[in-house]
């Protein structure tokens, strides 16, 4: 849709513009981090008859029951897998809308580009978590987290071009830092991807341990970068 | 309901009395979002037993599990259309609430009317989804967009008519641009719904081009008019 | 549970806390509301396969589909008078907390239970919609609407009385008229629910008649009084 | 997830980064409250047909009717346990933010673990009020919710020790109150975990007799401990 109207050009943006917008991101990462919980379903037991108490089928329960709950441990796992890694995807998007001083269209569409891949996110868990086995779950689980991940990642590289939307006084060593970290959980996901695409679904297993090598070079990579200019700077003087 | 308390009168309005309407229209579009997703169901295969990994059907994913996730397909690209739309029904809301600066009880229940609206389009978006081949759906799905559009655009009108509820600064070229462009989306949907209507649903591929048109008349009418007016004044100088 | 803390004893209460309470009330409302959509479910139809486009069971849809969207009717009448109703309920929220400047914990215990029933009402729609010949459902129905209104009565009566929570300076007059036309909504269902009790359900569809009478009756009395109090004023000068 | 950036030492911490944190907790309160409703389901009858207002199975409505109402008893007593339950955790949860006055990574990660413990209550709530024979069950319900509590306890440690991110102006005393007042849920719960391992589900009606206790304990003890303070500032002077 081109040619869109930029309200900004004719009326100042008031605070409460921006707060709505990162309130509205708010409510739809809260909803679809809780939905989550909805795709672990009560199991039903064979023969199970209407009662006031479910006494009726007090066999069945105890007989059936422990398998049941053990049935229900892949859904559970992938309810909290999920949950940490949209949480961590909100906690990136409160740091970034921390530093981002002004929106225009563009990051409005970006804004709810993102929340449509986190709101998918509820659907490929449930997916997944039901067919363990099915290699193809697998690749559209980590790929939906992955493209959380890329979208974050060029939604900071909009904001933060030329200093589009963020404040003159941040560093560009800073904006490095955050892009970089923003890489480390889709790169994690991405490799998942392939493995999951080569039939080789058990690596998921061991991707994620490539997040803190590469956290930690952002950070080395920070800390290297600023010393280096300060000792530029206090040899110039 | 006539005769309703106009709490206006009587104690005046609070920033705090303000931001609640736009952060419980924000909610409400964020859960109804946030919902089409649950209408993509995961799919159930033939002869399946439940086990820790779904291992005992593998047969069943590998032979059926294509298909199946071909099937979802519709559902996937209906899901993101609405998302798509609704996101930019609340970017309008959002635009059209950064003018407006007080409310009456007018205005409380046109905004309570347009939610009702938006949380109905999760059930059309599932219907139409669910039976694309179905014109009534398609009728039903077109019809409840539009109606939405409609009455953003018929709150627009309340709001701004005799700069009812926004700052007398606002001019009439902006409040007009807005009132056409408010128009792009539904008008698109209406003439979606008359094929429909018409049996004739491929059509709906194509009802979407008009919004680019109607949205470069608005912009380019609002120029023009904001032209003319600077050369009036020019000339009476 | 007795014996609570009263953390305003100890800190002063911010503007945040008591913005976080609004805005917790108004996130309940806007799902509670939004949720009455999950209870119109999308038509199933017989000798239904699954296919890319449903197109296999076209003949069904085409004979059955025009009964099945005749059968949402009441479904969809259900949503929409819920969803005014507690429209109208927050908005009565609305309004009521525009004036309390304070909390306590009674408050914060009454506006949880309000809440309760609040989130209460989808079940009640729902049960009532699915079988409207049902007079009992229509009993719960009327008694889960008429509770909202009653405990948020009985709330302004705890916040108002001896001006616990509000300004000194909000007139007797005006917390009057609050409280009757606070009582227009619960006053309608329940004389519905004393129908329903007597099997005459369809008084339901005349009930509601009281609510403008009840409104009407408030303004006047309200007018009335102030009239009065400024006639009192004058003669004593 | 190690070596994680701390926005905190690049850039200061708005007022609106601070809010975000606690609305977004709200938020997911707020829904995971309010999906406790879904899980009790409208009742289906024997022999049930569709039609326009249900009236061709008003025969076994009739009959089978108020059985089917009382079976949702243990449905709607739970929905009202863990809502008010859920309700108090979100009162600690704003009391404890409304003493917290910054925040770090610790603290978010904390809070996002909080959250996900919350928004996993539905499901426990839904197997054990489904099942309220099944001593399994009931472990898992108690356990939930104790977990919610030691979680909250935790975080109130972690954010109030050496007064991390609270006031210096907060005194021992408070701090130790809340710890005490915070452990009386899950005491409670933790107790009913234990009986209902032991096979004695029954004691959990009896459970939360414990919790007024501990709050008295908490208040007694902490205007012990002022009293005895003012004393001993009184014999010094």
């Amino acid at each position: 849709m081109p040619h869109q109207p930029d309200p900004m050009n004719h009326h100042e943006q008031s605070a409460l513009q921006f707060e709505r917008i990162v309130f509205f991101s708010d409510a739809v990462f809260a909803i679809a981090i809780t939905l989550l919980v909805i795709e672990i379903k009560v199991p039903v037991f064979s023969g199970e008859q209407e009662s006031l108490f479910g006494a009726e089928n007090t066999y069945e329960i105890y007989t059936e029951g422990p398998t049941k709950l053990l049935h229900l441990l892949p859904k559970i796992v992938g309810f909290i897998v999920s949950f940490l890694i949209v949480g961590r995807f909100w906690m990136n998007h409160h740091r970034n809308f921390g530093v981002i001083r002004r929106y225009d269209t563009g990051l409005l569409w970006r804004n709810i580009l993102l929340l449509m891949c986190v709101a998918f996110i509820p659907f490929t868990t449930a997916l997944f978590s039901e067919y363990v086995v099915w290699d193809k779950a697998a690749v559209f689980y980590c790929g939906s987290l992955m493209l959380v991940g890329v979208v974050q990642w060029e939604m900071w590289q909009y904001a933060t071009r030329k200093h589009r939307l963020i404040d003159a006084s941040v560093s560009r060593h800073f904006i490095d830092k955050i892009s970089l970290i923003s890489l480390a959980v889709p790169t994690a996901f991405g490799l998942g991807m392939i493995a999951a695409l080569a039939g080789q679904t058990w690596l998921l297993g061991f991707t994620w341990i490539i997040i803190p090598f590469i956290l930690r070079a952002a950070h080395r990579r920070h800390d290297r970068r600023v010393t280096e200019e300060e000792k530029t700077l206090a040899e110039t003087n």
